[in-house]
């Protein structure tokens, strides 16, 4: 099926993707936004939408172990490989709506439009809608899709304690009459034997698309990051008047000197020619019970958070702070506890399905650039050995809050490459 | 009477005030320390037992409309401005046992070491008991002696709010039997007319004694200070990986840089020669109910604390902060709100008492150092037009804190250097 055809098919069908997209937000409203806590009823909410739309569509519907749920067109030989496509339902609390439920209806769209020109490709085409991918919940991100491909150990969701409520990720998938059990000894759902490539479209969660006017970016590679989420610095509480700086033993001082020369190697990183790299100190505090403006600080809790491309990069960021906390601690007469240091290496993307996804951009005439982006479930895959590739599109105000907003034209214009290429794929 | 002689008075007098101080922590003790809130029953002990001393000794005692207490010792002419010395019976909450109880016992001291020698002085000399020092109960600091020497709004009272209690000043006076409306309209009951000099002697609040290995300090200043106690730093909540530097409006690292140059700032004025600047940013911390380790910060609320001795510093440091507020704010893309700019300007103390105090501890051998110090009542009747001056005394681990220690022996010696001068000041 030709390009254009295909794109004019994909756009008939953005009437469902709107309709699914306000029905989905009027369900999971909360305030100004919606809240979809991951393994909840209102993640369970677009589970069940995209069963529905998919059983309407006449596409089958499966649900793997986990409760991630799975659309399929059948290909004409049902023993390769398929092409999967999707993304999560999860949300931050008081989120927006699209991050990542786009990349769910994208995925529905684009089998919609092949029903509907009564397409069957040469390989099972599918649609996943995925669960936990946020953090936020329980403590770990891309829970789902983990899951899914077996890179998470069975026996974790009864370890896992969800923040909010409590009680355990097992607890809450029974609640949804999911049984945490049936994970263990379940080969995994998704693998390379049974899939060949996966195609993610998400939303931009950052401010690029929008200043550069584009409707759609590929990314290039997936920023690793380096976090110390538990870090503090101990000094000594002390009269702010009555101590001369050579007595003290000020942690907030120490804390942003820390800061300040890590930002300051963030500017000489970008100058160098590494302008991917990012620096966020998220959390920063004095201790509330013990803290006064007269009273030297004699503690600082914070995080540091590295995000990069380069893995290089990240290592010499990582080893520049813990000496320079040794520097700093000493100079200043505190103790920085930097606490555990975690993250994950950089993920590439793939080199073929990038090429293709930026083949079928010329062909349809929707420009693009190409981009590092942050985690997403699509890291998973890549991970377990699978082909990974994502589209991302244009949104307003970011993502995790409220106001996130994204054009249907620039879904569509999304939803139309992820198409001409996961057809493409599935007719290899 | 010679210094010498009065010293062994004083030195005699010392198991007084060992008592006096041992029934005060026992009678207000609160965990690891005690808490003495201004006016309320446990400042009240205090009082109390000056009170109680003051009869036990035949002096004549009286309590002024706002509750302090004042033991007299009369001289031989009553119309002679007299000397008083003092200081006050509130503590922080938790806090240490001698500040500022110290000063009051050791004016009880320096009268019962008279009384005992059977010295009748020229001038009266008298002892205060003061209240309500410490800002921490109703906001503002020096209650008691400014209520004494009545540069406090006598309706102020019924204004102020105790921040534990939610219940007003004149509340507090009520339960402890002091009517609030009986300081409207009365003569101040301390003023020059009648009180020719102040002497507070106050434990060190800093390490600078404990480090000089030295018992007592004469004080040069009450340092002055300026501070922004509400300061904040508004930018915008961001995704932490999918915003490049340029699109951030930090509110954190905007606030880090600020503080880092002020401390350089700091530190230029240390080596420009002005070793008695200090700086304190006491609380700093991004939003408890909004900060991630994954998110830019869109707020930084922080206090901002500069003491010194010398008003054109002090001038200077406000300045260059609205200066370095705007240009930071340009610069990253940030708005500082830094809320109001309170303080005090610095308090010389009075060089003829000073030349006193150094006068008494060569003749006594005891060594000292001149220092500036913090803000203390001192401050108030120095500005009501009474010449006034301090002694310091040696305390371990600061002020503010039940691990607070003074040696009874630095109790004697800074005794000691008031009796002297005292009673120097009484016989002229």
């Amino acid at each position: 099926m030709p390009a254009r055809a295909l794109a004019r098919a994909v756009e008939e069908q953005l009437p469902l993707a709107e309709r699914v997209f306000a029905d989905l937000a009027d369900r999971t409203r909360d305030g100004e936004g919606v809240t979809r806590a991951a393994w909840s009823a209102q993640d369970q909410v677009g589970i069940d939408m995209l069963a529905e739309a998919g059983r309407d569509l006449g596409l089958e519907v499966a649900h793997d172990p986990a409760g991630n749920v799975y659309l399929t067109l059948p290909g004409r030989d049902r023993s390769l490989p398929g092409v999967l496509m999707g993304s999560h339902f999860d949300s931050v609390p008081t989120g927006g709506n699209y991050d990542g439920a786009a990349g769910a209806v994208a995925g529905l769209v684009v089998l919609a439009a092949l029903r509907a020109q009564g397409v069957t490709p040469a390989r099972d085409m599918r649609c996943v809608g995925l669960r936990g991918e946020e953090s936020v919940w329980y403590g770990i991100a891309y829970i789902g899709s983990r899951l899914a491909v077996g890179s998470l150990d069975p026996a974790e969701p009864a370890r896992l304690v969800r923040g909010d409520t409590g009680r355990t990720l097992a607890d809450h998938m029974r609640d949804l009459g999911i049984d945490p059990s049936r994970l263990a000894g379940a080969p995994p759902f998704v693998s390379p034997a049974n899939t060949k490539a996966f195609l993610e479209l998400h939303i931009e969660q950052g401010p690029v698309l929008v200043a550069r006017d584009l409707p759609a970016a590929i990314p290039t590679v997936i920023r690793g990051n380096v976090r110390f989420p538990y870090a503090r610095c101990l000094g000594e509480y002390a009269h702010s008047a009555a101590v001369p700086r050579g007595g003290r033993k000020d942690a907030l001082l120490a804390t942003v000197e820390l800061v300040a020369r890590l930002d300051a190697l963030w500017q000489e990183l970008e100058a160098e020619g590494h302008p991917d790299t990012v620096f966020t100190v998220g959390k920063l505090y004095t201790d509330a019970a013990e803290h006064a403006m007269t009273k030297v600080p004699g503690a600082c809790c914070f995080t540091l958070n590295f995000g990069g491309t380069s893995k290089d990069v990240l290592d010499r960021l990582r080893d520049r702070t813990y000496a320079l906390a040794d520097e700093i601690g000493a100079a200043r007469n505190v103790t920085f506890a930097l606490g555990d240091c975690v993250g994950s290496d950089p993920t590439p993307l793939d080199d073929g399905l990038r090429d293709r996804l930026r083949t079928a951009s010329q062909a349809l005439g929707i420009p693009v650039i190409e981009m590092p982006t942050v985690g997403h479930d699509a890291s998973i895959f890549a991970r377990a050995g699978i082909p990974a590739a994502m589209v991302l599109v244009r949104n307003q105000h970011g993502s995790h809050n409220a106001a996130e907003a994204m054009e249907m034209a620039d879904f569509g214009e999304g939803a139309k490459l992820l198409a001409v290429t996961a057809l493409e794929l599935a007719e290899q």
